[in-house]
């Protein structure tokens, strides 16, 4: 059994072409031996922003805090914390901080495969 | 893509033979067409807590609010808000509301074959 708190995890930028202000806190992943899924904890600063991007594989998403838009080819959805979202394979998408004051968090797990 | 509210999603009474003062709302399971993970808030009632069990299958926890203890055979350990837990297969493991006046919730992940 692996327990830990979030300020024993560190928090590094995400290296990523169209993102913005972001950083990433990896709470359960491959180092941990996680089977199935990794769980990881993005920040988005005032503004920040996940890439608008697609990829071959899902994300669910609980949102912690914050004021965040999910971005979708049909437009921006507003969420609070505690909504989830499933974005399936292939579906374009992005997270977007809609504060231009306060920061916003949001959980993304992803299939352990993809998490490197 | 799949966006929810908590409040969107029906809590009912956890069914299960040790299982005291829980209810459950699987924010994100088969029927949602999840592929790898369901996503499920547990509410522990005062003083409630789920069995002390084991299973083939592993979970992957986020305490989301109040104060619980994850019960081990190496004995009680305390778990706050943000915290999250990783229990490996077949280890025994129980969460326990260590409250006896508010409620507690935790948010767990199974692997999608194994969400009723």
């Amino acid at each position: 059994m692996i327990i830990k708190s979030q300020d024993q995890v560190s928090q590094v930028p995400v290296d990523m072409e169209g993102a913005v202000d972001v950083k990433v806190q990896v709470m359960l992943g491959p180092s941990d031996h996680a089977p199935t899924m990794a769980m990881r904890i993005f920040e988005l600063a005032p503004s920040g922003h996940t890439p608008f991007h697609t990829h071959a594989f899902e994300h669910e998403v609980m949102i912690l805090t914050g004021s965040i838009a999910v971005v979708t080819p049909e437009g921006d959805i507003p969420v609070k914390p505690g909504d989830v979202v499933l974005v399936m394979a292939n579906e374009p998408h992005q997270f977007k901080n809609v504060s231009d004051t306060q920061n916003a968090r949001f959980m993304c797990l992803v299939p352990i495969a993809y998490q490197t």
